[in-house]
């Protein structure tokens, strides 16, 4: 199902085929957390934006409207009008950050939902349930994310924990994937890459779960409070242990300039809130760097916020009406500049793979990084 | 440049030609206060919700992003890339409905601005000043809206002021459509109706304004509390005073029910807040009555709004999402109800004008508002 197109170094330019299609790869996937993304951008926008893969949240669904409901109105794929693959985490990140009083247990998670404080409990058979309801095209194996600051003896602890609720996981996915009325009996899993900022537990955990034949490998607990340095660390250290004949994700990352050297150490899914985020605080990416709209120097300016960019809102507005409208607290100003920014980290994944296609990628990322760089 | 197409009763199907081209009559405005439709709707969204005349408020733009700037940027129409007519109001109501510390005298009004407190004064040049930087297709004269419970000696007073304000806008706007850097030298001018519920009042002033041969006459001061039968007695005791080869426009009015009675009575302008504030909490316009998405029986319908409805939330997405949108404060939702509520009304006048132009309006009247009210 996923082959490697072309490798230059360590970056991969792969694609991946799957019930809802193909996804080309290096990709990166736009974040639609409660089945939409925020922002005021619905799922016939992603197709303007070049949108291959839309991300939910298992934790957020399953609160609320209730992996239940979405199953009875025919899964994810019918409820957002979406056709093209969806990959839904598997609820334990947000567990670990959004609900509080949370017990973990051989068997999983004990925990009260951020929106009504009911007790919920989350173990990997669970989760798989729920994603099985979501019927997404990707699942997510149910992991615990150690904190980086966590001491030695604990992530050890945890990683094994985890590493035998992945066999679970796997388990009661093949179960589902043979029920009669299961929405997609395709539904792919993706185990995780744990041990925070320890080589050691990294590359261990890595081998161990590389020989369980999964459907993809991603790296978890990244991005959650080391330093960039650490994080390139961990993957120069880790991703040679995952299979390379397999899609590798790096969840939750990040700024371009990550994306950039992520791909140049063999990763090649990539999500992250960033692009959403700060379209919605004026925070606009360009080629030629970061710009804040909300800046005064901005106030008469009529240009697109990037010249060239063939997104919707360089289209059409220009930086003194969006910038009106970001002050005035107009949702349309969020809903624009989310709009270029997920057009601006999708135009860079599609250069990406054109680099890498190639041969080409060490100058193109030199560049890339240099100009976004001058300002 | 207005003329009547057909009259059916006292219903008038007209039209207006403009230098931003010819607006079909009965007419619903769509209200963009600070140069933005609520709800994420852009310019290039009310293209297709039939959208013929956008309407921008004077009071907000000259407090935020200031007349001045949007000037600089080539006026309103190139500022929020909308080529068709826009209105806009004289900032009178504003004045007195949302800034503090007001104070009428002869010369104008001294305020403070609901945004920073800042001292402003505004008189009837200095509305026409700002509605020419805006460079609008229609400018309103500057009024005062008295209370519906004002009491009559002050409501004369007003109204005698309001006609001398008048006299003060269209010399003021004349002067300002023959200076060269005028960006819109045909910005035309509408004059505003007011006398509270005195029908004396109400007639003696129609009568003194429709002398002046304006643009357009507006009757001004409804919507603000009165009954809707106090309502539809002012515009029965009123219109017919007005110029009937001129547009008569209703200000701030306003449900479906209101618009189906008040083109019975002559009027063929409108504006209103309700779509867009009523679809931003979900109340949603039908054919069949009002719904609230926010009802639990919608949980699992996958029915669009409305059947059969041609607008880009019901061509793709079911009430169940829609309403989990909202739920979860999702911008999406509000975005989604917004346009659906647009296009409903300028779906509505659609109807009117064709129902008009058949000689068949009260018989459509009758038989739109008895499906609306079946449930």
């Amino acid at each position: 199902m996923y082959r490697i197109i072309k490798q230059d170094g360590k970056a991969k330019r792969g694609e991946l085929k799957t019930v809802h299609g193909t996804i080309q790869t290096p990709v990166f996937m736009n974040v639609g957390t409660a089945a939409a993304i925020k922002g005021a951008v619905s799922t016939q926008d992603l197709q303007t934006l070049k949108t291959q893969v839309q991300l939910s949240n298992t934790y957020h669904l399953h609160v609320r409207p209730g992996d239940q409901v979405v199953r009875q109105l025919g899964g994810l794929h019918k409820f957002m009008v979406w056709d093209k693959p969806i990959l839904t985490d598997s609820g334990g990140f947000q567990v670990f950050s959004l609900a509080s009083l949370r017990k973990i247990k051989e068997e999983g998670v004990y925990f009260q939902s951020h929106v009504d404080g009911r007790k919920i409990f989350m173990g990997p058979e669970e989760s798989m349930r729920i994603q099985s309801n979501l019927a997404s095209t990707i699942a997510m194996a149910f992991d615990e994310c150690p904190s980086s600051k966590a001491p030695k003896e604990y992530v050890e602890s945890s990683v094994e924990r985890t590493t035998r609720w992945l066999e679970r996981c796997k388990n009661e996915l093949n179960r589902l994937n043979q029920l009669e009325d299961t929405i997609n009996k395709k539904q792919l899993l993706f185990g995780i890459n744990q041990g925070a900022i320890f080589d050691e537990i990294r590359i261990e955990h890595a081998k161990r779960i590389a020989e369980m034949d999964l459907d993809g490998y991603a790296v978890g607990g990244l991005a959650v409070g080391e330093t960039h340095e650490e994080m390139y660390h961990i993957l120069d250290a880790t991703v040679e242990h995952l299979p390379i004949n397999k899609p590798t994700y790096l969840m939750g990352v990040g700024t371009p300039f990550n994306i950039l050297e992520a791909v140049d150490r063999g990763v090649d899914f990539f999500d992250c809130v960033y692009p959403t985020r700060n379209g919605r605080h004026g925070h606009l990416y360009t080629n030629n760097g970061k710009i804040n709209l909300f800046n005064q120097k901005f106030e008469l300016d009529d240009r697109p916020i990037e010249e060239g960019c063939q997104c919707p809102a360089c289209q059409a507005y220009s930086r003194a009406y969006i910038r009106h409208l970001l002050k005035a607290k107009e949702m349309l100003g969020m809903r624009l500049c989310v709009m270029h920014n997920l057009y601006f980290y999708n135009t860079m994944m599609e250069e990406i793979r054109e680099a890498i296609e190639q041969g080409n990628y060490k100058k193109y990322k030199t560049e890339k990084i240099r100009r976004m760089t001058q300002i």
